[in-house]
């Protein structure tokens, strides 16, 4: 028996190690061909064949394709909004950075993506929590970045960085369901830069 | 010859007026539906059901289920927009009405089920043309409630108006992805009243 427990042990310590891994490759798999192809639909044969996993384990690991989608869709996100950061840390004022974080955030590979998870969410009461947190975490990161900046270039915001971050997210998010939905020359129409209310002293009151 | 073809037309003309009459019974019951039970999913077997028609008229007359959903979405929208216009012509003031308008919208019922179907359109562009004529309409009836409204009240706003009315809806889109998600209390710390530039003279600079 004392030998024996170790031996047991490490079989299910594998086994969940080799879980993990094939919960990370269907994640990042999924994540690579919303990228390829933003806005388009996925097929969990597709993922299968891309993971190198047998499609069951889609379900398996994640209860449904839309809950895979969900991961997929914010870790291209978080990563696309990293990309943004970096951007929006070159910029030598406020209103450069409204401008080209707004620019960012609509070129986004992923933005269709989470649109389209968010939107399949809304009658999958089951998702509600894994939305919720992949959220959560958007939020936050953002508002570091935010809070950070803002503090570094002496810039302020007019309202509290919560309700900023999410406002401006709400935005985007609404701007890609109406460009990537259909709607000719909208984009150049929109005003995601006027969803942030960062300034610097020397900015319009 | 003579005499069949006023018979020939007129069965056509008949039959053409029964097409429209199910096109229409079947946009309305499938706008009821969606009203019902907001942001839920409804299949082709209740939508004919309700509409009291054959399953395959929706293929028939729609090309598939998610352009009658485009359909019955918008309908139900610019039904919601024209009440949340009677409550914006109440209030005394530009801040009032920029709190209202949000309040009015957020709780829209047909706005989870455009967010959706605009989500669904994203994929499919055989779709673009009709969200595009949609929204083209309703951006056309905001803008110009918007554009009587601040005349009649000497209120002004900061965009072009057709700036000002997309960005506001790509707002409430967005926002209407993030609080039915699932992001718990969101909805309080977005700022979709700032998502208008409308303001009196004695309103903040």
């Amino acid at each position: 028996m004392a030998k024996k427990q170790p031996a047991v042990r490490s079989t299910s310590a594998r086994s969940r190690d080799r879980g993990r891994a094939t919960r990370h490759r269907l994640i990042e798999a999924t994540a690579e061909l919303c990228t390829e192809r933003p806005g388009a639909e996925v097929s969990v044969a597709e993922i299968a064949n891309a993971a190198g996993v047998f499609p069951n384990q889609v379900t398996y690991y994640f209860g449904s394709k839309d809950s895979l989608l969900v991961h997929a869709a914010f870790l291209g996100l978080l990563h696309d909004a990293r990309r943004a950061e970096r951007v929006g840390r070159q910029a030598p004022d406020a209103a450069t950075f409204r401008r080209n974080i707004a620019r960012a955030v609509l070129a986004m590979p992923s933005l269709p993506s989470v649109a389209r998870a968010l939107a399949a969410a809304i009658s999958k009461p089951e998702l509600a929590s894994v939305v919720d947190r992949h959220l959560q975490l958007l939020f936050r990161q953002s508002e570091r970045f935010v809070s950070q900046l803002i503090d570094n270039r002496s810039w302020s915001t007019r309202r509290p960085l919560s309700m900023e971050v999410r406002t401006f997210w709400s935005t985007a998010l609404g701007a890609v369901l109406l460009v990537r939905a259909g709607v000719h020359g909208t984009a150049a129409e929109l005003d995601l830069a006027g969803a942030l209310t960062i300034y610097d002293e020397s900015g319009p009151a």
